[in-house]
């Protein structure tokens, strides 16, 4: 018989995606679903960036150098200077999103039966790739009571063996919108110094800081050989669909290897390399818009949450997600309650059940994550929704039941 | 100690690519170098794929499905149509070029440690994808005193484990450019069924074939569940830069578990897809052109190749690559001194060793993989260049030996 690889059936399907029928059912039935399950922000990606494109000189469309075109890897070095770090052109592999980048990542660096330490709740995908590179996930509990601040460093040495090999972090973080502080950053680098451990590092929030400072693990002063940055410009300028990240290290060794995986891909996308080499020279001030749209909506929907009775939101201080603690059985019935079974004046809202970014089995059952990627007025009518749903839901645990359990 | 991942080490360089600072290095000598060593076609890319980008009126860049935009899907359905294959939109995956397909179809089917069966010489990335995932190749070596047909079905037999899952075929070839006959493809489809094997077809070349009848393993009755085709617009358009692909199976089981690779990393490139949507719209007599254009280089390219003394080089019946076979003692030596120490009216010509294409140690060290991807005139003088090298290459080989090596 034909079979499926083991990996393909440890795979994991997206937890984001898996509610997508069921909000598809509702749509047909008239009912207008707003979306805050999904990290794809209604902000325009910027024009002049498209115009790039569209003025771009192309007779043939070529494949790019592996390791992305030239011209761009010496804008990015601008770019990276900008934000304190600073890099040089052969240090930069420009990779089909963010994604490949952590794929290139897990596949230079990292063994099958290796294990990688991940704070969770978690970007989902992370699995995906782990699950692909036949690397473990070791996940490392953070708390909704401590706002998911970077968990004890104890909780981290109990777990490490001599099969861990990195640790991943993403701040700002998805999905929980915490930005790690440099008191938090330096206590990893000290980690990963200690137990020879690569730094993994997730930025493709940098942009979307509310509060404090960002921090970027190539701030890390003696870190240089352990950090692999993975990046993305797709939150950056809201081109999600460009398909156009980066893989940043100073480790020689690391980045030979990962232009390996590069070379036998031939190149990343070249049209989107138009864009990316565009956005370098928007004017700095680009970002205050989108960025105060974002602060406006945190602002609106982590208040909204808070007033509800027996919600509880902490503030996230980046990105544009935050996950809220609902007294709720179990986020995902209810996730799913709300496309299937509920609606108020004809609408209702998408939420990604928590479970699916947690890596530990039992964990997230009355959280949600909500992405703020809607406008104030769109933003306003979903918490409509959600407030009016909490009280209908016959899945509502009693708050004194939830304080209780609280309190364990 | 920070260490790379064995797979990494593993991990073969791009055979094609590890001339590259020798060419630089004559370029900055003055010297021109005529480059038939890659599949980089000088073809334009129909002004009409780029023209719908450009038109294409875009506000946000989103995240496509991860399938892919479903509006391509359903133009490429007609594609197929066109060309006798018949499938619905939901047994496409819209991938990152046909890399992408490929590496998910040796993700979904394969596991570590199982064998994936090629006629050699074969497309060299093929063992980087095998090397991704822990896949042995075992190769099967096709000849050029046949022209690079089919090895006997015996050969395979031969090689046939319990670790063997797949076979992978690829028609019109690269780097031979061997176009498969119906009876080959149908001698592999009984294998396959006999032994419950996959079969992967790489398809990237389908509209260039010059003699003979094209036959797609979606053209086999009877082994619909066995075959994943890996399919690109990257030569068929000319735009090797977009990274758009496919993989088109009716195995569900295949395709649902190649779709959690697709939603780990979220979706295909946005605007290579427009140029896709477009091109399947392209008049049906779009691909005259370029086709006579490669057929009149494949027939200047070898029959200038066949009368240089002691060349060899069969009529490739479809792609745009010939492998020949020089008087010489090393491939991987005479394609360096190529570029190091040989120039000829300031000129000099980049070839592929075809070493890199070959699985079995030892094999291709008197054959060169020619892309044809140059116009007449250029191609003309870079035969000139081959000529002139052959007759002061300190390294040639007495053509009676080499005839008598022949007929060993």
């Amino acid at each position: 018989m034909l079979t499926i690889s083991n990996r393909g059936n440890q795979m994991p399907a997206s937890p984001i995606r898996k509610l997508v029928p069921f909000a598809e059912a509702a749509k047909k039935k008239g009912i207008k679903v707003y979306h805050l399950n999904i990290g794809q922000p209604d902000i325009e990606t910027p024009p002049e960036i498209l115009d790039a494109v569209r003025n771009a000189n192309i007779t043939t469309l070529e494949y790019s150098h592996s390791a992305g075109n030239e011209s761009y890897r010496r804008k990015l070095v601008e770019y990276y200077k900008g934000v304190g770090i600073s890099i040089t052109p052969e240090q930069i592999i420009i990779t089909t999103g963010g994604s490949e980048a952590i794929q290139f990542g897990f596949f230079a660096c990292l063994n099958p039966g290796d294990e990688v330490i991940i704070p969770e709740p978690f970007y989902a995908n992370y699995n995906g790739f782990a699950c692909a590179a036949g690397v473990n996930v070791v996940p490392i509990t953070s708390r909704i009571e401590t706002g998911f601040a970077l968990p004890p460093i104890e909780e981290f040495e109990k777990v490490i063996t001599s099969k861990s090999k990195a640790i991943v972090i993403c701040s700002p973080n998805n999905p929980t919108g915490y930005l790690y502080s440099r008191e938090e950053m330096e206590a990893l680098k000290q980690l990963c110094i200690k137990h020879n451990l690569y730094l993994f590092s997730d930025e493709a929030y940098r942009e979307f800081c509310y509060d404090g400072e960002y921090v970027s693990a190539m701030h890390l002063e003696g870190l240089e050989q352990h950090v692999v940055l993975m990046d993305t410009i797709s939150k950056r300028y809201s081109a999600c669909g460009a398909r156009l990240g980066a893989l940043v290290t100073k480790n020689k060794a690391v980045y030979d290897t990962a232009m390996k995986f590069a070379q036998a891909r031939l190149s990343p996308p070249g049209l989107a390399q138009i864009m990316g080499e565009a956005a370098v020279d928007l004017p700095a001030s680009y970002f205050d818009g989108p960025k105060a749209e974002y602060l406006s909506r945190r602002d609106l929907m982590v208040s909204r949450l808070n007033a509800m009775l027996g919600v509880y939101c902490p503030n996230p201080g980046g990105a544009f997600y935050a996950i809220a603690k609902l007294p709720i059985d179990d986020s995902d019935k209810f996730c799913q309650w709300l496309l299937e079974d509920f609606s108020f004046n004809n609408q209702t809202v998408m939420l990604a059940p928590a479970t699916g970014f947690y890596g530990t089995e039992g964990l997230g059952k009355n959280e949600v994550r909500l992405a703020y990627v809607l406008n104030l007025e769109s933003l306003s009518a979903a918490m409509d929704c959600l407030e009016e749903a909490l009280t209908v839901y016959p899945g509502r645990v009693a708050i004194e039941k939830k304080t209780a359990e609280a309190a364990k």
